[in-house]
């Protein structure tokens, strides 16, 4: 028999992110801030009715254009009959839950990786509530929005449920989706000229 | 030949909606207000890394469960390379620029429709900035989310400029998730305890 290491090995690998990556990536974003600045964008074209489809391929961070996308990704919005539709995809409102669901859910692991917690298995569900008279103009008082977002998270791990609670804490409020929905985030619309 | 009628028939779809229907839906609405309570749902799954997929289905609205999805949406959340992902997806920041493209233009097409006004073509372009330094927690005064997201509108229409401008504002106003990004929503996050 060969003797055990004295000290554990490090995983190369936590939560499926390259920790050695990460860690990469962090000292860069010390070294230089500027390398931290994002833009997002995204094109969409209306199709007719409430169906419209977005395509989404590049981006700016990192001090560069990114260009590791050999196609764009294609999303179709649509509406259930209720509301006018036909099904023919999610409805706007559902993929802002998907966005905060995919968000909080990345925030978490990422940080638990940084803390050396192994999440093993991790789930959640959003409900949304909202009044439609908003949309439709029928009562000006009537937020057309969301009035809550709550989202119930099932999470297993390595870990005490103290320090659960604290990375849950955490997450919410490093959450990129989840800090533009709970916080006043201005949305600036130009009409293009012809 | 045979007369014209004296006054033009009114067009049964304006925008690719269903104008009666339409007109039917805000009856019910007007006559039950409890009818315009809805409640969206997404479920989601970690899968690895910055990867997740939700399931969007169900929801609640118009006094009832729906039921005319006869199978699930699902949408994979992912990341670029320079953000420790393998592009599995668009990311949820990415994701929320989709919806937010998508409720203002059929927030947009749908109240066009209510004032007879024809659109020929919509697009849009969405910007979103953001330091990553927020996500990371590498500066605690660095908010998480998008500092501010632009939207550029272009549009065709059977209408002035002055319409069009007008109608912009109110859909501005009244897109779900524009307001939804704008004003400051609560959002819950529950553990479930096993």
């Amino acid at each position: 028999m060969t003797a055990q290491p004295a000290v554990a090995e490090k995983a190369s690998h936590i939560n499926g992110f390259d920790v050695q990556a990460a860690a990469d990536t962090i000292a860069a974003l010390k070294a230089d801030k500027s390398l931290a600045k994002f833009q997002f964008r995204a094109r969409n074209n209306w199709i007719t009715g409430g169906v419209n489809r977005s395509t989404i391929r590049d981006f700016y961070g990192a001090g560069q254009e990114d260009t590791s996308r050999t196609a764009a990704f294609e999303f179709t919005n649509g509406e259930p009959p209720v509301l006018l539709g036909n099904n023919e995809g999610g409805n706007p409102v559902e993929f802002l839950l998907h966005a905060l669901a995919g968000c909080v859910t990345t925030t978490f692991v990422l940080h638990a990786m940084a803390r050396g917690i192994t999440i093993r298995e991790l789930s959640t569900e959003l409900k949304g509530d909202m009044d439609l008279q908003g949309l439709l103009g029928l009562d000006e008082s009537v937020s057309p929005g969301y009035e809550q977002i709550n989202i119930k998270l099932h999470v297993e791990a390595d870990c005490s449920d103290e320090e659960l609670e604290d990375l849950l804490a955490y997450a919410e409020e490093h959450s990129p989706v989840c800090n533009t929905v709970c916080r006043p985030v201005p949305v600036v619309i130009e009409r293009a000229k012809a």
